[in-house]
């Protein structure tokens, strides 16, 4: 397509953010045309995808890191053919895919962005999953799992050139440190598939950027991150063009181009000014600019050119990465090891059934046990260096493109990345997170490094599985089924080594628990002095066990519930241990809030969409007339935590056994 | 002192290193060894502090933002006769103050680190406070707050030369983001009294660092966000000494000194090899070593210089610095306005009769209302573009040098800060939390905006006060009392306009609630079909009051409770009126997990350390034999969220009116 008809796109593009923002009543205009010719000259000059395969591996991958231009990335999609007029104009509307910023319920959409800074994170995880595939090709026999490798690596031979991932980025929100951090990860990493485009039209929502219009600046900081960069004028076609060219041949480097934009362009009402970030057009302004743009665009279309060459393999989907069995875990019942220990083993495991495995590691491997996986998969190990964000941007990359990624770093850590994790769903990707050093039991680093707000944390996340093993006999169990799981699932483990509780033959399902009952079973109610149930998670585990020996001397029936699945929780066994209870005590690693203790309490009141209140209570006063009641207890982290050894600790939080025998009335 | 002498000291720290890390049993003796000169020459050359009087406002600042490097940080507190031998031996320990990475506990500590790349945001934070008084002092006629601000002026004129705050970086702690949105910001706002020191000493816990030994790079970063340079050999005592001097005299812009050094420094068993992180030495070598640091460093004790002048006025400290009243809200029953308007009117008000109150805004100001402080108080008003760890930093540093800081954007963007907040009450920080745009009522912009967990993120901060205002009338009467409380603070509004429920003469105590009883109230139990309780904030008191009238004309009696105070939760309200009811319904705009649902369930639970579970089912069994029972509903978010109107969306979620009178019984 010749530059001269390129005008004729942009006034169409021009025309329809109007007609959809406008229809909509909302929306960011402003931003959407001061990207404009920078997108018109990508998509439909450069940009090569198979509309039919979304998913082929030889298709370029485009990502709106400034979500809020959604109306420009739509209305590129409508002039391509793939959106109708209808579904256009359904812009923002309940029933319509097309949201007010990119998610999974509109197919093409490569990642959910519109919270800023997280686009060039997922572009780069695509970007390095695609050179993942270059190397496979290079190291055949390294390759274990043949039927998915050679299928793979067959589908890059074919590529004459390897797929780029363009990521279009605003200049205010290169205010997020994330872009940063992304930034000197690709720069180390030399990957030079990605392309950021920077749109810099000078101004946020409210107020102006403080670089303004000295776009250079922001070119000396992708230098100084080891990027080359072009800048450009983001509205002079040849400019543009030229600068693609020159990074369609460029390699050794990740590549940005810095567009000097108008906010607004094109619109004299708006062009360059302040106050406009999301500001709908009066109607006299409307109807003239529309007659502009609109004239002689009937029926514009435009074809986005197919990929050179078709691969064998798409990318395989989740059900298709189901993992193999790694077989039973290595540890014996009586052994002491750290529950990590049990995650970290079986990660090495599963890498070697299933090559879409891919471990990171946030500069702790030594201490996650990652260091086991980058040892046996030098080239499946990712070390992120101390950056959470990009650490979840690049999983949800690496997921869409069919990647199995484990992030693995302290637990307390991934609150540096939360905003990231809770927009992960919005992007229909899947990760499994390993976080260690959980809890108070961490010891003597102290509460900086102390993970107690992260089972609250994990559980909002939607549709989110999270599991706490006691051991590492099942956090090995764990880890082989969350491999395969869909979306975001935790996996929490600790830094102190316990004892193996289980066989390596034992089962533990999602949403599963497991029992110990006490030894004198057979003692029938009326013998026994009193019922008491302690629901406990990870190392408190322990501390029931130690509490239920020391309870039964005198003569107290103690049941231990194993919670091992936090989400979902096994609600079933939780109600029919509370009926045969008299107290029920729960113990956590934890804060109280959004943990353990919510979750029981959400499950008894919530078993049943109308669950009976009090009905635990009747049933106690059927067989106990005496106190007609369940005794509640929840121990958790209550008092500020500090440095100290672990026993300490437990003991000063009041969730260590003896806690546990003193909360027995 | 001569540097000649300064051997001596650099002996003496590096063999206190060794005894308490080696006594400890863990901590980071290689990674301390690296700052050594860089620190001893501060500390003893060039820092000034007046220990008899910690928060004096000329005194100069220093944070260790590596806070792994603590053993060096508290061996120069001890070498300075500030901690003795017998507590420097208690390194780590449960019952001392040193604990494993600097908190409060230490009286000395500016701030809590340990979570890497949080220190630089805080420092600018202190420099920003600084700043002000300098501008108080000019501008003295634009001062209300007389008492307060001719003292700090006073202070501020008999300064000779401000203060400096001086902030330790390692170099793998640079990968986080938060360290270069933290630049920006010093760099955009010519922020000259931080310095920045970085010991760059190649190697991370686990690998080395990307960049490595060409240290020039971190330089070149630096100067690409606005900042001046100097590369220095950080062991070179001479090279040291010129960059202080050089930065003394320095002006115009924040500065940083980048330092080449060597991991382990001093001890040939450890020095730049990788894999030493937090390692101690073999028995032989630690004899070896101390024999070698320890000659002759008997009774070595070295003075830190007293600031050259004394000001008036220490940092006021938060209990001098409640605010005065503001007197009534604006706002009459039953006219509209958004929550939101209450927090930022309150703001303005709050702003004429306290001069230590800053807002900082996330680029957000014309959506969250801050626009309207910032165009009263420009001096007060931070800007810090889209940058929320930097907005958390910062908030730690101002609250530290006696700043009421209020942070706003929308609420699920603080997400971005989650680590940063809950480190604050570990730096004994206090600040106001401003969310808005919450839940799905936020409409058609989307997910990637709705803030449906951040009820659950700010419960699980250590001593957190949570409030969910239901008007604008409420949310002034809370805005007023947040800003002194002590801790993190955070106040939930929507972007919504609704009525105005309350007069302006109504309190709202922290820890209280409103009750709506049905209007029927005279009519016996007996006469009516049933009592349902139902309990909401927010937005969703508006649809239960809704409720409330349709259902009362199905004869169902309603009541309302507005639980506008989530953390601390008014259980005894509760407890009274679930007592009177037959059906609990809960709603509320948040995700189920960690929202009121759970508190609430909670409540009931630990009403008492041992609450009995069937009390309240007991208590109806006396007046309602029939069902004997209390049924519970928990209306909350939970189908994934999209873009829509948002009575539609709060139709979808099962979260609006019509969802309440459908899940009555």
């Amino acid at each position: 397509m010749d530059l001269p008809e390129i005008e004729k796109i942009n006034n169409a593009l021009r025309y329809w953010i109007l007609r959809i923002t406008h229809a909509a009543g909302s929306g960011h205009p402003t931003t959407s045309f001061s990207s404009v010719e920078l997108m018109s000259m990508l998509f439909f000059r450069y940009f090569s995808f198979d509309f039919s395969r979304p998913d082929a591996s030889e298709n370029d991958r485009i990502i709106f890191s400034k979500g809020h231009a959604s109306a420009l990335y739509y209305s590129l999609f409508h002039l391509a053919g793939i959106i109708s007029e209808k579904e256009l104009l359904g812009y923002r509307t309940f029933e319509s895919a097309l949201e007010g910023h990119p998610t999974f319920r509109f197919p093409y959409a490569e990642a959910a962005t519109g919270s800023l800074g997280q686009g060039l994170a997922i572009g780069i995880g695509e970007a390095w999953e695609i050179r993942y595939r270059s190397k496979m090709k290079d190291q055949r026999s390294k390759i274990i799992d043949n039927q998915n490798s050679t299928s793979v690596a067959a589908s890059f031979e074919s590529l004459v050139s390897s797929p780029s991932v363009y990521v279009l980025l605003g200049d205010a929100e290169l205010s997020e440190g994330s872009n940063w951090e992304a930034a000197a990860f690709a720069g180390n990493n030399k990957i030079d598939n990605v392309v950021a485009i920077v749109d810099a039209n000078g101004f946020g929502q409210f107020a102006p950027t403080a670089v303004g219009s000295d776009v250079e600046v922001y070119a000396r900081r992708f230098e100084s991150f080891g990027w080359a960069t072009i800048v450009v004028d983001g509205h002079d076609l040849h400019q543009i063009d030229i600068a693609y060219e020159k990074v369609k041949i460029h390699k050794g480097s990740p590549i940005a181009i810095i567009a000097k934009t108008v906010k607004g362009k094109g619109v004299g009402y708006y062009e360059g000014k302040n106050g406009f970030h999301n500001k709908m057009l009066p109607e006299e302004e409307l109807k003239s600019a529309l007659e502009k743009f609109g004239a002689g665009i009937e029926g514009v279309k435009e074809v986005v050119k197919m990929p050179e060459t078709k691969s064998i393999q798409q990318t395989v989907n989740i059900s298709e990465r189901q993992p193999k069995s790694i077989g039973l875990s290595p540890y014996a019942k009586g052994e002491k090891f750290a529950s990590k220990q049990g995650v970290a083993d079986a990660l090495v495991s599963l890498g070697k059934v299933n090559n879409r495995v891919v471990v990171l590691d946030g500069d702790m491997a030594n201490s996650t046990g990652s260091d086991l996986f980058a040892k046996a998969f030098p080239d499946r190990f990712i070390e992120v260096s101390i950056a959470e964000q990009t650490m979840a941007g690049l999983a949800v990359g690496l997921s869409r493109r069919g990647m199995l990624p484990v992030l693995a770093t302290f637990s307390v850590f991934f609150t540096r990345c939360f905003d990231q994790l809770r927009m992960a769903p919005l992007s229909d990707a899947s990760m499994l997170l390993h976080g260690s050093y959980s809890g108070v039991s961490l010891g003597k680093d102290g509460p900086s490094q102390m993970g107690l707000e992260d089972i609250a944390m994990m559980r909002t996340i939607f549709g989110s599985t999270v599991v706490c093993p006691s051991d590492a006999a099942s956090a090995w169990k764990l880890t082989e089924q969350l491999i395969g799981q869909k979306g975001v699932s935790y996996i929490r483990t600790v830094r102190e080594p316990t004892e193996i509780l289980y066989a390596s033959e034992d089962e533990f399902p999602i949403g599963g628990s497991k029992v110990f009952y006490p030894s004198h079973q057979r003692s029938s109610a009326s013998t026994h002095k009193r019922n008491v149930l302690i629901c406990a998670i990870g190392i408190t585990v322990h501390e029931a066990l130690k509490a239920q020996k020391m309870l039964a001397e005198k003569n107290i029936q103690v049941t231990v519930m194993d919670c091992y699945s936090i989400k979902p929780f096994d609600t079933k066994t939780l109600l029919m241990l509370v009926k045969e209870a008299d107290q029920l005590v729960i113990v956590e690693d934890h804060y109280p809030e959004g943990g353990l203790g919510e979750v029981i309490f959400s499950s008894l009141f919530e078993a049943s969409p109308k669950t009976s209140f009090a009905r635990p209570g009747l049933a106690k006063l059927k067989n106990n007339a005496v106190t007609g009641s369940l005794a509640v207890t929840h121990l958790a982290v209550r008092s500020e935590p500090r440095s100290g050894k672990p026993e300490e600790l437990l003991a000063f939080e009041k969730i260590d056994y003896g806690a546990i025998v003193g909360s027995v009335i």
